[in-house]
């Protein structure tokens, strides 16, 4: 996929330029210095030659087939060129110039029309607004950045291509190699998905790192992550998180959604690992991209310094990792070898005079141990410290293992041997052990991932053909919100329980459906125009009698006309009163990008004060319902405190799933909210009592 | 203070060897290589010369006074060596040697032993077990590191040597200068707390950092820490955090308070800023040695390119900072003078192609306009950029300003003389813009705490003498739980509205009460030892009339005897029944180190499962105690929703103090709990309904 773009035969760079600092200039010479083997034909119609490479005044003259074209030229001009690609059938551009979307309308237009060009012809286009890409494998530096990173096995994708460069010049200094660098800019046709898909199907690339501010489209890029996740990792740093802003949301789901929540969960369910700083992007990739997978959280600590082992202890217990609780050999033949005043246990302290052989020593028998997946070795520059050999036994070892070795060497001139040591033999330094924890952390999670069943997705026997007639009536009417009675109507149709209700429109008729019912009941006005009753006292529960049914009838009624004039009140309803159970709170919120948002919480105060919800992008799978519930703060609320029965969770599973699939189904639903649902004891379900639902 | 540990006029080195490598040569050296400028002398009764200097068999040879004795010799002989300092007058002795508690019992006498003998002659010591001290402005450095630091305004003290070493030697490859490095080693004599106080005292220092693992006396290091503070920050990673373990406790404070939450506290309010990492240590160091404090939150960022721009913005809304809304007349100059599609907005936009001009232009203009406190420059090396000559631009303008300017060039080889050049100018540089936001945002919390007025502890009038019956009676009868009316009179006597309350012995006059204090009633069984008391039916509310008192004056009694027949039954608690209100908790646990942790929280599961609750180390005033009030994630329940009307907050800071008052009064109390103290509408007060009180 996208072969032309990585390892094209031929590249025809349009806008090359004699004159150095030129972006025209700077790209071709990339092409040059760093070794692109295959045919370069810059392009300039007043040069015959740049950097001693034949000159064509224009592609038609290249009598050649060019596999990619890059345009670096102004952006009024780039058309011309994208004409002259079609013309001469070429598959494959990277337009570097700006000029475009970013820079206002008239270059939002000049966008558009370059899309409808390539769309219409089957060119793939990378850019406008880039740096340009560089391959590693094939030499290919086909940008207008300042350096060619080491080959290695990390690809980084940007939506920055400042941060591309930031990025390059951090990663000469270190001893970090990449498969692939790409700088996507606006992404009007290749744009993350397609990275992706690429960098999956890429031998080279171990570990997928991205910088992104938005998606194109959610769900491509949750099939794509899905997919690629099976086989390699992806970790993204998303921008532009907090400034959402507040959204006019008529429901609970609505009001907490938000993209942040949405890209969150869509990461959580495609296997991507997101984090919240550059730092730890490239924290993650070097542990990713040099060490095996931890086979399991049990970690063991080597230090010859307590106190950051005592760092990398609270580090571990803060995290999802485990103290590895080393066996009785491995503690036996470290306290027969250790001086006296060394600690045998996890974290295992070799003492601040421990040389190379003791290191050695240590890390061999920690690491045969059954009980340990991971092994984090801490070194401190003291006098006796032997720090270059000591990294070099921590090599050889890593090398014949396939467990997960680590390293955090603290210090600054005298440990920089030593780490480079390491490097060439692919242990991961962290110059705080915090932060080699917290690598490992991910990599372990990244395990758990893989080793996930892939959802399945149940489907229910539901009456689509009814709710679909509800939405229709309410469109004619004009109305996008469902009254009371057809939100009830259609999760009824999805196979929520309800509880017996009954619009009424006289005194004499509520008593009748009342008695019908049988004490006590619920009384709610009905108007379409109304969705927060209780508000204005338009909800009267626990009605015990006929006289009283009577009397709610009135009072609701005047009250509505009252304080709502002009609201349609279609009567009043009369319900059958639930009691006892938990109130929960499930909902669905429709993200620009992501589809169906799904909500779950508790009731009343738990959403609305202390925002205690889980999120996940629908359709999901029983256990991805499942984590949903027990993700909550209030989780322990549901198994009961204090000698309290649990609730039945595995209706409110069962529920969660019908509304994914409601959600699923029919996208005109916006947002809704079925709250409460009310749960009731282990295996005897639950039932909706009320539901919001408004439509597009 | 403390002045012969740093600025001697005369140091003897006991132990002070020939043999390289060795701890008593290198030490000696380092006083030799990095010019301490008062007299050496070395003791070791085998040598007549060491490194040219002439060497004494003893102390008791050396004709002149010593400011300062170093013992470099083995644990055994350091007594020895200490009665010889005695017997000199020596008032300022470091022990560098291990052997002592850290190596067991045995060591743990010897140091005991140490400790009695200073203290007795009233000599000051630092360690045993330590690296020694380095102070850059005498010169002097008494220690065996290998280093010795550049000059500079940060203090660090270490409780772990061989962090100091770490940190040194990363010190050296940053631009990094210390006033003083000391190692603290066993802090058997000399603690955080006389550091704290010597480095307050310390015209050198600006800026105080420590590691801990531990304090040696909580209200001392809360007294110096609160008095520097006024003066100069202090900040402290402390580990050994989440291996606290669960501790038996009866009350729900107990369970859920732990030296964590006290440490968290004690700092809270001393105004420590307590990190959680080495890193944030020094990114914090790094900003407040060098810079102004931020006058306000108000934060411009101006970048060179988008993404890092919208990474750092990001991180500002996550922060307690503010994301300046530049002036008009600001974005009207920018806007005349920058390139169209420049955003001239914050954040600043400058382009890719910005040169430092067009940096010094717009950082001069942010910098004028009255809403801007802090400015944060953002560059990342594109082509034409000018890293170095930027870099002068903003040392220079740093310099004439007295706002806040912090810069993350964000790269590797590329900016690092850039870097150099600001670091000289005092402009401290972040390699990623969040790491740069979280060290202003640390700077700005300072210039809080140092605005806030200091804390003004209020007394209420009490019946003091009557707790301290409750508690000489409890003693007597070897109880170290409270009954419930006993807890209710101490509470009452600090001043708690109770609720009317008779203890009854028969069901006659528990009716005779019950209607004395008007219906509804609520019953309780009165035991010292049922603590939760409605876990087996011993609390029945809602009692209406007399048949019903006597139902349950029986059933309580009946089911007490069957269910706890060990227990002593006083009678049954015939109470007033409280309705309305809303329910919180206030507890207290004593910590070891702190002292009484106070607790406050919404009551029953916000407590049980949310663990939603604020800690303060009593005595407390009326802010702090609004401040746990207000730390809550609950707390917007008490202001109520959804047209509730607030809660007596008043009340709840009155009761706050009065248990604050309650808890430093009677050192005996180790745990409590008021729960629930029930809250009612603002202006209405409090009532405490129920109390569980543990004494020593």
């Amino acid at each position: 996929m996208l072969e032309h773009f990585f390892s094209p035969k031929t590249v025809a760079v349009v806008g090359a330029s004699r004159e150095e600092g030129k972006v025209g200039h700077d790209l071709l010479k990339n092409l040059v210095t760093y070794g692109y083997k295959g045919k370069l034909y810059p392009v300039n119609p007043h040069a015959d030659n740049i950097l001693g490479i034949k000159t064509y005044p224009s592609l038609r003259e290249i009598n050649d087939t060019i596999d990619l074209a890059v345009i670096v030229i102004p952006a009024q001009y780039v058309e011309r060129a994208v004409d002259e690609c079609i013309e001469k059938g070429i598959d494959s551009i990277i337009v570097i110039s700006a000029g475009f979307k970013e820079s206002g309308i008239d270059g939002a237009l000049r966008e558009r029309e370059l899309l409808r060009k390539v769309k219409q012809h089957g060119i793939r286009m990378l850019g406008p607004n880039c740096l340009g890409l560089i391959d590693t494998q094939s030499c290919l530096n086909v940008s207008f950045a300042a350096d060619m990173p080491p080959q290695g096995n990390i690809a980084f994708f940007s939506q920055s291509g400042a941060l591309c460069t930031s990025i390059l010049d951090w990663a000469m200094g270190e001893c970090i190699g990449f498969s692939k660098f790409i700088s996507i800019g606006n992404k009007t046709d290749i744009d993350e998905v397609d990275i992706i898909q690429a960098l999956d199907n890429d031998a080279h690339t171990k570990v997928i790192l991205g910088y992104l501010e938005g998606v194109k489209s959610g769900t491509a890029f949750m099939n794509a992550a899905q997919k690629t996740t099976q086989n390699k990792p992806i970790i993204i740093v998303k921008s532009g998180g907090t400034t959402a802003g507040a959204k006019a949301a008529s429901s609970h789901t609505g009001t907490l959604a938000g993209s942040e929540n949405a890209f969150d969960a869509a990461c959580n369910q495609s296997g991507i690992l997101r984090v919240k700083t550059i730092e730890e992007l490239f924290d993650y990739a070097i542990g990713f991209s040099s060490q095996h997978l931890p086979k399991g959280p049990r970690i063991a600590l080597i230090t010859n310094a307590g106190g950051p082992g005592i760092i990398a202890a609270d580090a571990v217990e803060r995290s999802k990792l485990k103290m590895a609780a080393l066996s009785k050999n491995t503690v036996d033949s470290l306290r027969s070898f250790l001086p006296a005043t060394s600690n045998v246990y996890n974290p295992v302290d070799v003492l601040g005079d421990a040389k190379a052989d003791r290191y050695r020593f240590v890390i061999e028998k920690v690491l045969k141990d059954p009980h340990v997946d991971v092994i984090l070795v801490i070194l401190t520059p003291q006098t006796m410290t032997e720090i270059e050999k000591t990294a070099e036994v921590i090599g050889e070892i890593s090398n014949q293992t396939d467990k997960t070795i680590v390293t955090s060497f603290m210090g600054g001139i005298r440990i920089e041997k030593g780490i480079k040591t390491m490097c060439q033999r692919k242990v991961p330094n962290y110059p705080f052990p915090e932060r080699a924890v917290s690598a490992i952390e991910a990599m372990y999670k990244y395990t758990l991932w893989q080793k996930k069943s892939t959802p399945s997705i149940k489907t229910f026997d539901v009456q689509k053909e009814i709710t679909i007639s509800i939405f229709d009536d309410a469109r004619r009417t004009g109305r996008s919100s469902l009254s009371e009675e057809e939100a009830r109507q259609v999760i009824s149709a999805y196979g929520f329980k309800i509880p017996k209700s009954i619009l009424t429109t006289s005194e004499a008729e509520a008593v009748r459906v009342a008695e019908a019912i049988g004490y006590p009941v619920v009384m709610k006005i009905s108007s379409p125009n109304i969705l927060h009753k209780s508000d204005f006292g338009g909800v009267i529960i626990g009605i015990k009698n006929a006289v009283d049914v009577r009397r709610c009838f009135s009072d609701i009624t005047q009250k509505a006309r009252r304080l709502m004039p002009e609201a349609e009140i279609k009567g009043i309803l009369v319900q059958q009163m639930i009691t006892g159970g938990k109130e929960v709170i499930l909902g669905m919120s429709r993200d620009p990008q992501f589809g169906p948002l799904l909500m779950f919480g508790l009731g009343g105060i738990y959403v609305e004060v202390l925002k205690d919800v889980a999120f996940r992008i629908a359709p999901i799978d029983s256990h991805e319902a499942e984590e949903m519930v027990r993700k909550i703060r209030a989780f322990p609320l549901l198994q009961g405190v204090r000698g309290e029965v649990p609730v039945d969770i595995d209706a409110i599973v069962n529920n969660l799933l019908r509304l994914s699939q409601l959600a699923t189904d029919c996208p005109e639903i916006m947002e809704m909210d079925i709250n409460p649902l009310v749960v009731f004891p282990e295996g005897k379900g639950a039932m909706a009592i009320d539901a919001r639902l408004t439509i597009s």
